[in-house]
């Protein structure tokens, strides 16, 4: 690893629980369907109605709510009552109020780097969603610069470095998504650690073959991160 | 007018059209639920929910079609059909397609106002409506900074203004909303260029008696700010 000065982090699921907040509303979603469909094809035809929905209504709680909506009108045929989508929006406000659980050793670590680099927040997401998600984390007095995206493209590590006038190779990002914080800011020059969640959302995954030739670190638990970085800047 | 470096433009309803989007939809949201209920009690349920909402949805389309859908199970006592749902879906979809048009004399004003000022593009609302809107506007090479925020208050222009160590004493900000573009950056130690729009969404009035005791300027038209601050500079 070279020199870096700057770390970014990604933040649900490499901060804090997100996934499982998403997994849980679905679960309720597929009981509530139970009398149309089984699950399988319940989760099938949600996740798909989510891939076309993205590029209009973007990532975030309130996309997700409208997709379970659309989903759950087109396989109930329309029969699903006004009650039942009265349901599905209280699924989704409950995620919105769900308190935002900050993993173990995520404070220790970011008190310790924050001492020897300057930190950046660097999160996709619906602006609100993301914001009262960080004020509640009380992780916002680490970072120097919080930015919330509506996608992480190389081109949008690009412009954010460039913002800062951060010079690509002193920057690493850390983050649970290949797709969003490893293989996009490795081809704009930077460096990543990559540290898996339990469960990733089919969309962040990335083929195996896509993986391969690229030069990224593996941790299992944040927790490991600044041994990392001191071993190697020794 | 003090002289200024730095010009900040709101954008919807500034720089192009957004509240006759909303309207329009509202529209036909009112005749979807005309044999439930008559119109302007329609309007008033729906600006009720909207209110509600807005801490937990933020602004823009998403959260406005969550709110019709609330409103509609609620008025209808839940005998709105899944059909008439998936109407309101669509609602929400036209909108996030409607095409922008950039008001009249925008492209004029800004050609001219970049040789001799900075631009910043501060708008409110949710990110990936914003950032269609702005793509879509081919406006965003006048700006040297895009700032898309949740709310727009005394803070949140310090912030910005801190990001991009701008003196408040040097910025200016024009837009078409008393309560977010320029009571706020009044109280921020900025100046403000007002321009009303024909129809403003009541959540963005002021009454008369906020009004009092500030100073800001007020135009007709975007077009007549160039001779305003040349005016105002010599």
């Amino acid at each position: 690893m070279k020199l870096v000065n700057f770390i970014g982090f990604d933040a649900d699921d490499t901060l804090w629980h997100n996934e499982t907040i998403y997994s849980l509303a679905q679960g309720k979603f597929k009981k509530l369907l139970a009398e149309y469909h089984d699950e399988e094809w319940i989760d099938k035809r949600l996740y798909e109605t989510e891939m076309v929905n993205i590029k209009f209504y973007g990532y975030g709680i309130k996309s997700f709510t409208l997709s379970m909506i659309e989903t759950a009108i087109e396989l109930s045929e329309g029969r699903i009552t006004g009650g039942e989508i009265k349901t599905i929006l209280s699924f989704g406000r409950e995620m919105m109020i769900t308190p935002v659980t900050v993993f173990e050793g995520v404070l220790d670590v970011l008190t310790q780097l924050s001492k020897a680099y300057k930190l950046l927040l660097i999160t996709k997401g619906d602006l609100i969603d993301q914001q009262a998600k960080i004020a509640q984390s009380g992780l916002e007095s680490f970072f120097f610069g919080i930015e919330i995206v509506s996608n992480k493209l190389p081109s949008t590590y690009e412009v954010i470095l460039e913002r800062y006038k951060i010079d690509p190779g002193q920057f690493l990002m850390v983050g649970n998504s290949l797709r969003s914080d490893v293989l996009p800011i490795l081809e704009a020059g930077g460096q990543a650690v990559y540290i898996p969640y339990h469960t990733t959302w089919a969309h962040e995954e990335v083929p195996a073959e896509e993986q391969r030739d690229h030069n990224y670190f593996q941790l299992e638990h944040i927790g490991q991160l600044p041994s990392l970085l001191k071993e190697r800047s020794n």
